[in-house]
């Protein structure tokens, strides 16, 4: 079972359910963060991810830069709902005999400040053999600014334009993986500014392009020849189903004035429009020379 | 770096500053669960504990046993602050090819569902060999009740005795670490009736209660005659020291009516009191000869 079954497969199990206490959950599984309403109709966004080593990282990545990717990839996530990361909780299965657990627990701190989430608690363990791979989880809550609302996976609506926060492509070779920035401050732009949709691409543009389409019950079309792609980034198909990007892919309403976005937004490299009767949603790649793609399987699971 | 150096490392990082949006954090590292207060005064309890084959369950141990403990044991430590389990994400590493990924989070939605905290997301990443073992960790929310307040390790005050919620000892052979109910009701009760310090014994009554002497200045003296055992434990000094019996730890006012608690509580098992000038804060246990022992000696470091 892959992330995406995975999600499926416990949101079946719990649309319908009010959280415990006064809260009611309004987004549960499926899309970048949970939400949570409160009694008094606070929304908190909740995400949690995992770094494996020898999947997410090497053996030799640095330990401030693992840190840093394990804090970065859950407060991007709090980012592809417009919202502001809030708190960090870390856990962490050192193989036997680790000897920079203080460093590593230094840097998530560090780098949890860094992005307003301080780290407020953590879990640690240790496996029986030195040879076991570092892994790390960590949990973001954030808030929404006043007056805004979760971006969801499922709003895109037809004549909608779509926009990218960054160039995709080459971003294990590139080191991007480990150094990008998630874009807290556009996602917050985008949800008080008409976004009808937006998550972060870490699965590539193809894959989550289609899972927007297949949330919002819409077709999209995306024009390759228009995705800005990194240096070393060889072609328009590396750039679309490599992965690991974290930029916003943000479906906007057409009338927002993108001139007054705190940050150049990409685009439009691509439209949403309703399907045709017959027509399943999803995504379509139409590629420079004018063949169409189905973008659902120019992509990556990580799994 | 054990659990207990990790959290008093992270601690001395994050005292003092505001969490981001508009919450404020109330309680940092070092206790059961975290805690958040938005600007509308709501208090949030947060937790993370992780679970690994090899340390927590064995490769022979039924899967729904398995999700049961990795929801079981971060409700417990809401349930130590006397609040009301209200969410859960659940992350896990899984060994390559493991055949039971659908049964695993089935069983983990059924009884994050059962303690009242339903699974809102999650996050699954595979190991790149068959033979890593199985890795969970879990994250639950929780809220206090109207009018309570969380009850924190540093409570402890000169008079106050020492009760516990089950006997101890005999949890790994007895599989009573699988089976545990944790104690929401009774930490709810306490939190309404003058508990002054509270905490699950997860390494031990001995380190534990150690653990609350610090935390709040104190001496605590334990009769280990009184210490209520099961069937399996073979002496005072098993039921002291094994741990994983995931019974409340509670430091009660004198003047509390226990003939009120919604369950028996067993006690009282001994006192709080002041630290004598130039005695440092600590728990002593006098075993059934009269004998005095170091508590901090007498438990067990989850690392």
């Amino acid at each position: 079972m892959n992330e995406s079954q995975l999600h499926q497969h416990i949101y079946a199990r719990s649309v319908g359910l009010g959280a415990g206490g006064s809260n009611e959950i309004i987004v549960g599984p499926g899309d970048d963060a949970a939400v949570i309403r409160s009694a008094d109709g606070n929304l908190s966004l909740l995400t949690v991810d995992q770094l494996v080593e020898g999947r997410h990282f090497t053996s030799e990545t640095d330990v401030n830069l693992i840190a840093r990717k394990a804090i970065a990839r859950s407060v991007s996530d709090i980012a592809a709902m417009g919202g502001e990361p809030s708190w960090a909780l870390a856990a962490g299965v050192l193989p036997k005999d680790y000897q920079h657990s203080d460093e590593l627990f230094d840097a998530l701190s560090r780098w949890a400040k860094h992005w307003g989430c301080p780290l407020i608690g953590g879990d640690i363990a240790t496996h029986s053999a030195a040879d076991h791979p570092l892994t790390l989880s960590v949990t973001v809550g954030g808030t929404m600014n006043q007056g805004t609302m979760p971006v969801l996976r499922s709003g895109a609506q037809p004549g909608d334009q779509i926009y990218i926060t960054g160039p995709l492509g080459d971003s294990f070779k590139s080191n991007h993986h480990l150094n990008f920035e998630p874009r807290i401050e556009v996602g917050q732009w985008a949800a008080k500014n008409n976004a009808h949709a937006m998550m972060d691409i870490s699965d590539g543009l193809g894959r989550d392009s289609h899972r927007i389409a297949v949330a919002s019950n819409a077709r999209i079309e995306i024009d390759a020849s228009k995705v800005p792609m990194n240096v070393g980034c060889k072609d328009w198909k590396q750039a679309i189903s490599e992965g690991e990007d974290y930029e916003l892919l943000i479906v906007l309403d057409s009338k927002t004035e993108i001139a007054n976005a705190p940050f150049k937004l990409m685009g439009p490299i691509g439209t949403a429009r309703a399907c045709n009767p017959n027509e399943k949603p999803g995504s379509t790649i139409v590629d420079p020379g004018g063949v169409f793609h189905d973008a659902e399987q120019l992509g990556w699971d990580h799994d």
